[in-house]
């Protein structure tokens, strides 16, 4: 019994971690004394001057602990052997939590991402968002960007500021989110966005960057939204929408 | 006096024209009727299939003129001989037109741009104003991203959709729009987007991705407008922005 409570909240703990990597960032990072860092992992084959001398003094300065790996250890790590340089860092992100914590909010307003698959994309979301009306972003782990360097920078900054809420699919924690309404965007829908009263809990659900929504993930919203647009102009960037919604008077 | 008037007008016809390289770029470019185009350039470099069969192909069918250059000219003419690929495209843009013309016009709401570097921004600055309420972008000649086969691809097919007016320098224009309030975009201005009440012609600036609008630019502007933004965040990515003035209820 009590290995399982213990378990349960390793689990909990490792879920909240995010994973960055290559030199400028976790130089970043490391000087930014407002992010919680976990551990931050080398390869061996590090020389270690320029950059690694810098992180080494910045890691020693915060009393941040140190793992060494041989490289193939180290980019399982990173999960990017190609862009990791030999350095990976864990955050233990305040506001990335898992999608049950949404249950205990009395009102909101989330953005929930179907299958977005540009980085930079996501760091735009993200941005408006963090700047907007807008409680949180729902991110799925598959099928989906993950939270990478390149969001890191797209987000100019706000990724910290804004609650990601975590999920393996959009199937399966929309049904549970059964007080919202829960809206998809769709350039076919003839409501439009403007014209909709919101609720107290909303969701819009945006999709992927060439295909919209996916047909699961559409059967689970309970209603269709649509931005009227000019000159015949088919779509916006994701990111825009997303923007449109956060900023929406 | 004859002489002069046809130096006009060819000047004219040179300004007008967009010029576009890529051999993924020219085959679409040859493939969408609707687009006017004035020449075809290849260099003599090119082997005669693939791609550039396809492109001989395609120009022949319609008719257009295709003139051979060595690699140094043919770089000249494209401006970027890394991406180049050897083929260049003059296109007669009905849509790329001098400043002059706003005057024309009875009413307008337009952006103009102050030093935007990034393709990617641009483009999707020019597909957010096509689908929303502006009627043209401000676009100087120096010191700004150029209209490349990148901004093409961001703009996803909106490029031709939307006025695009050229000019040398905004200092240079602006203080020609006598009857037009002129705003600034700033994260330090008092007043905000919402709350103002715009006027017939309105012209909305907004600054380099860094560093903002410029001083000089500033200065030529009547006021400076804020979005508001939550959580500390300091400023919002160009394009967001300008879609936001676009969908501006």
């Amino acid at each position: 019994m009590k290995d399982s409570q213990e378990y349960k909240e390793k689990k909990a703990f490792f879920e909240k971690i995010i994973t960055l990597y290559g030199r400028n960032v976790v130089v970043e990072i490391l000087q930014d004394s407002s992010i919680e860092i976990h551990k931050l992992h080398l390869a061996d084959s590090n020389k270690p001057d320029g950059a690694i001398k810098k992180i080494l003094l910045l890691a020693k300065e915060r009393g941040i602990e140190i793992v060494k790996h041989n490289k193939a250890a180290l980019s399982r790590i990173s999960k990017n052997a190609k862009q990791d340089q030999g350095v990976a860092i864990d955050i233990v992100s305040k506001t990335y939590l898992h999608v049950n914590k949404i249950k205990e909010l009395q009102q909101y307003r989330l953005i929930a991402l179907d299958g977005i698959q540009n980085p930079q994309n996501l760091g735009m979301i993200i941005r408006s968002c963090a700047a907007g009306n807008i409680d949180g972003v729902i991110l799925p782990k598959r099928n989906s960007a993950k939270i990478s360097p390149l969001v890191v920078k797209a987000s100019a900054g706000t990724l910290f500021k804004l609650p990601v809420y975590f999920c393996n699919t959009l199937e399966e924690i929309l049904p549970q989110l059964q007080e919202a309404k829960i809206y998809s965007l769709s350039s076919h829908a003839k409501t439009a966005l403007n014209d909709i009263r919101e609720e107290k809990k909303t969701v819009y659900v945006l999709g992927n960057e060439n295909e919209g929504v996916s047909d699961t993930v559409e059967k689970l919203c309970n209603d269709s939204v649509s931005i009227p647009m000019n000159r015949g102009v088919e779509s916006l960037n994701v990111a825009v929408t997303a923007s449109l919604i956060a900023f929406k008077a």
